[in-house]
């Protein structure tokens, strides 16, 4: 349990507002949103102890009189430090900085001082250049956005407008909130602190988390992971274009782009990405207004066809299932439901579908007893203006009490279905915009079920701040020091011998078995195969000293160090398994069919390291070219489990030689027998510790 | 031109109303809707003679005394033949059948009956069991959907309900109609009916069409293509996950997936596909309302980082270029704005943006002399409870009137926007409910605009109805008479010889040239890899002979035509053409890189049969693979005009060999040098026309 010191913040004794509370001030409109909330008691503090709005004046907090655990502030940049040190002398324990003029237009020196001043007196900052907070359980609301109601979404967020929206959206359909923090240039408190706060927080069942970059990438993954084993956290992580996308995938390097990395991240961790507010709005109001989907069977009940069969599209799409209602259910449905009413998925109950018709087939479709029932409905209305819809939602509402399952609706069009919407609204069924809006919910709702029910939890188990203290092989590391350094770190590798001259390099073949594959040893050449450097399908002892003697002669001019010989593995599917770092994450793993599928078709699964046995697993089954490891066109399927501990292990060794920046195995050899590691390039780099990520 | 008789349809000289006009029936409906438009002159028909709504009554349209062009049936489907006799019999041209419980409900028979009676007396049918039309010009709306305002956007679809919601939605925004159609069940009237009017009609500008499936491929493509040619064609198929998605992808035939197939089919003939109801109507509202896009480069103009970010992260998403401006353009706008101002793109003015500000930097964007300039804007505005967003509305709209150029905007919080929203409305300026919308609807119209300039028009060019009369080889085809067949038909093929011993197997592959490939010729070998029956890398006359005698060997059993011989293609890709036929469109042509690619990848190109040398290079570009082929990995580009002359002369045969059903050409060696055959399958079917695609 981390105790960060953000009760005083959203729970203060009293509150003051510090700054001009003149009309037309932000001090004014702040102390205005303040009274709208209800918050008391607050006093205004100014040099003139001007009050406003009924709120009381005074020339400093200590004059006021009141015990103050919260300032906010909203007076110009350059009075800010001044002001804290006053709060810091007369016990305010948390500080909310509206005020603007820092590090965002270039005044870092003023943002530094702030951050020492508070810093010497232990007060929490929130800010500077932020939209506010609320906490709507004590009806705290100093902030410049719309005022919610109260209930248990926490939205926290870099951008106080992308808040803003979804605060104005939650007012209009009436999603409760419990708590809302922009917290702008992140001085102190940043998301790290306030997902902690927030796993623990009771009035709290759902987080909202709106990022364009995090503080500390593994910080940020213990404390969602954290607070994701205890309720839903949906992420919308921005700026996504400028950098996974338009990466090229040459390298293990640039696959880890950073947005497939924060990808990774979020996944690992076990929060829900999303990628528009509408869409996470939309995912707010199906978790806090339904109960929880046991999986994706998904019924479509509709009295018309267009829209539903569209529905049907998009949730085929996003991976529901729009099964065919089974023979009992089709049974059930047929006593009651009219001869030309169509019983597949979606169920058409045509224009003239009834109340009755829309009540009893929700039923029958979750009480009737078949093996693989229906998870969740969408209820689609499409209106002509003749149509009075209010039956409809009657029955809608009906079966939903009756059945106690997750029903969706969607009326449309708005004018026409005002009243029956309303209805359905008053009675606590979830409508929804569009039927496309309707089930892009439910697969979320489906999505974060199947995070709940087994949790990918990112662990650093074994994985400390400060990796421990082994060291690479010095100097240019050759490529049989390479293998022996995979070997004595549990990495397996084909045999291998080096030989330094003919002779050697004829018997080294005959050891390892024809055909044999024979490659320079020379720390000038590194590109081998571009430098005649690499020859294949040996056959015999000739061979080997023709070999032998084609790659002496190719390395002329370069430091020769012999050969090394391999047996050549048939029969095998060549992978690529890397390593690189991340500026915010670190370490981070990578899997893929190498060559092409990964250069051409950027087929590659991420993940942030460590991964375990499991989670390497799923890595491998992530990419579109599993298939042919799992045996397409009638091969054997290759070992995955062998395959897996070649990945889990790679993943951590970074954490055993902290100067490991990159790791590249290219190609590993899989096949039903096994994983071995055909060729190995190292790169060290700066050693790393979680403290030096950027 | 075609005359196919709909201009009763639409613009009537007296409209006729049959059916019980009773409250609470639908003809009561219906002739409330008609009153409610304000077309004149109606009357009711129906055995008692009885009027409504004021509107006259009368016991039969003789009786009626009114040059009746148009009847409206709301009457049981029973009595709805009788009534079209009457209808004949009075010189009535046109019917719109509202009535259902024909071919829905699984009445053919009652369905071809009124088909046979309307033809007889040459009466155009829409319906039955529609929703009715509209035509705004003349007021004529009977239909039970709700009425929009006029304009210049038609509607036609398979489904009244959807087209309802967009009618909704029209009315709500001001998006003006000219006509609109449901055609129900299309017993007559169909989609290539509408589609053949609307090109030519002048009060419509834009058209809309929802299918689910089309009665005749080929004739909806030149259709579209037509119509698409004069006015944008937006279309949305629905229906997609039954099929292309979930389709196996094993070969040519399933690769002909049929939503994979419309896909095609719709880029083809020049429509722009879109995949729901919302993304339709945005898309009208900014073909309306926006002058046409020169481009992909779109300015974003925000007061709030977050909205816009994510903006921009769909922009990308969908091919925009979200450039930053250049030099020029930010050193005007450093002129006026302040310093804290982002001058890249998203330009963000931050929470204080003003009204100049917006103004200036929209000016400056379009005004600007740049080498590069944008072709669109999205302004965004994020206003937190205390801003006043109508100086913003303002500075947009004066310069959009300034420029003339696409501006678009997106102004949240609704609540906190409203009055600046109905502001942008009344000076046509364009608002969308989310910065996402606005995006979307942007990429659709640079979509669009690319169509336009350069036309993908679907051509029949040398197709008629009834393909030529030319013949396959007779009986079992063997490698060597279908690779003839290939050469005669002006498909590449390598140099091969045939042998039917071993001394003229031995020969031949000293004529073809070493390494040689040899393989059986035997009808009953189908797969010739797997029996032992080919061998590959012949490297001399021992080697040919020894590969004749195991060849023989591995046939022993089956008649044994001899072996075919060719030189071993190297340093080539090996790619798949084939061909296939759909049962909505005929011959369909794929084209992939085979192998894995196509089995797992379902990395394939398709197109609608026959596609001319543009189309194909179009085609094989499309495929993710595609850098394989340009020169991924150091390798030289294959003759891209090789291969897709290739492809080209491929999709013509069908219409040749009218009993081509399915070919196979697989592999294709593709180089520098060429394309030529590798290996060819081919199958016969019933003789195709277009008459007899289902």
């Amino acid at each position: 349990m981390i105790v960060n010191g953000l009760e005083s913040l959203f729970t203060p004794r009293a509150v003051a507002l510090i700054g001009s509370v003149r009309e037309g001030k932000l001090g004014y409109e702040l102390l205005r949103q303040v009274l709208a909330g209800g918050y008391r008691p607050v006093v205004a503090v100014n040099p003139k102890g001007q009050g406003a709005l009924g709120v009381p004046g005074s020339t400093s907090i200590a004059a006021s009189g009141l015990p103050i655990d919260l300032a906010v502030i909203a007076s110009p940049a350059n009075t800010v430090a001044t002001i804290l040190d006053e709060c810091g002398q007369t016990g305010v324990k948390a500080a909310v900085i509206v005020s603007s003029g820092f590090g965002e237009m270039g005044n870092k020196a003023g943002e530094e001082e702030i951050k020492r001043v508070a810093a010497r007196h232990g007060i929490r900052i929130v800010g500077p250049n932020c939209a506010g907070i609320i906490n709507t359980a004590n009806r705290l609301c100093p902030t410049l956005e719309t005022l919610p109601p109260p209930g248990h979404v926490a939205i926290i967020s870099q951008s106080g407008a992308l808040a803003g929206v979804l605060l104005g959206w939650a007012k209009r359909d009436g999603l409760g909130i419990s708590k809302f923090v922009s917290y702008g240039n992140r001085a102190d408190v940043n998301e790290v602190d306030l997902l902690e706060y927030l796993a623990d927080d009771p009035e709290t069942r759902v987080v909202c988390v709106y990022i364009e970059t995090v503080s500390d990438g593994r910080a940020f993954m213990a404390a969602t992971g954290r607070c994701a084993a205890a309720k839903p956290v949906i992420v919308i992580k921005a700026g996504r274009g400028e950098s996974g996308q338009r990466a090229t995938l040459s390298h293990t390097g640039s696959l880890a782009g950073s947005d497939a990395v924060y990808d990774a991240a979020l996944r690992q961790c076990g929060a829900i990405r999303v990628t528009s507010a509408e869409e996470m709005f939309d995912l707010c109001r199906a978790l806090t207004g339904l109960p929880r989907l046991a999986g994706r069977r998904v019924a479509i009940l509709t009295n018309s066809g267009g829209p539903s069969i569209l529905a049907a599209d998009r949730a085929e799409a996003l991976g529901l299932d729009v099964a065919e209602p089974g023979p009992e259910i089709q049974a059930q449905l047929s006593e009651f439901l009219p001869a030309h009413a169509a019983l597949k998925n979606p169920i058409d109950l045509t224009v003239e579908g009834t109340e009755k018709g829309y009540r009893e087939t929700l039923k029958a479709l979750f009480a009737t007893p078949v093996a693989k029932p229906f998870d969740a409905a969408l209820a689609i209305n499409i209106a002509p203006p003749y149509l009075d819809s209010m039956p409809i939602a009657r029955g809608i509402i009906d079966a939903t009490r009756a059945t106690g399952k997750p029903i969706v609706t969607s009326f449309l069009p708005e004018a026409v279905t005002a009243d029956a919407v309303a209805c359905l609204r008053e009675n606590e069924v979830l409508n929804f915009p569009t039927p496309e809006r309707a089930v892009v919910a439910l697969a979320n709702m489906a999505r974060l079920a199947e995070h709940q029910a087994s949790p990918v939890l990112f662990s650093q188990n074994g994985v400390s701040a400060a990796p421990s203290r082994s060291v690479l092989p010095a100097g240019p590391i050759l490529e049989p020091d390479a293998m022996r350094w995979l070997l004595a770190n549990g990495i397996p590798t084909p045999v291998f011998m080096v030989a330094e001259n003919e002779d050697a390099a004829s018997g080294a073949c005959c050891r390892v078995g024809f055909p044999a594959v024979m490659k320079v040893v020379s720390p000038d050449i590194l590109h081998k195969s571009e430098h005649g450097g690499v020859v294949v399908g040996i056959k015999d002892e000739a061979g080997a000293r023709e070999a032998f003697r084609t790659i002496r002669q190719n390395a002329k001019g370069a430091r020769f160090h012999g050969v090394v010989v391999y047996p050549q593995i048939r029969n095998s599917q060549e992978v690529l398994i890397g390593l690189s770092r991340d500026p915010q994450f670190g370490p981070v793993v990578a899997f893929g069919l190498g060559g092409i599928y990964t250069e051409v078709l950027a087929d590659v699964g991420l993940r942030i390291a460590p991964v375990d046995h499991a989670e390497a697993c799923a890595m491998i089954r992530s990419i579109r070219g599993y298939r042919i490891l799992a045996g397409a066109r009638g091969q054997k399927p290759v070992d995955l489990h062998a395959l897996a501990d070649v990945v889990a292990r790679i993943s951590e060794l970074p954490f055993e030689y902290p100067e490991l920046a990159e790791l590249d195995l290219n190609p590993v050899f899989a096949s039903p027998a096994g994983a071995v590691a055909g060729d190995v390039r190292i790169i060290r780099g700066e050693p790393w510790s979680s403290r030096n990520v950027a």
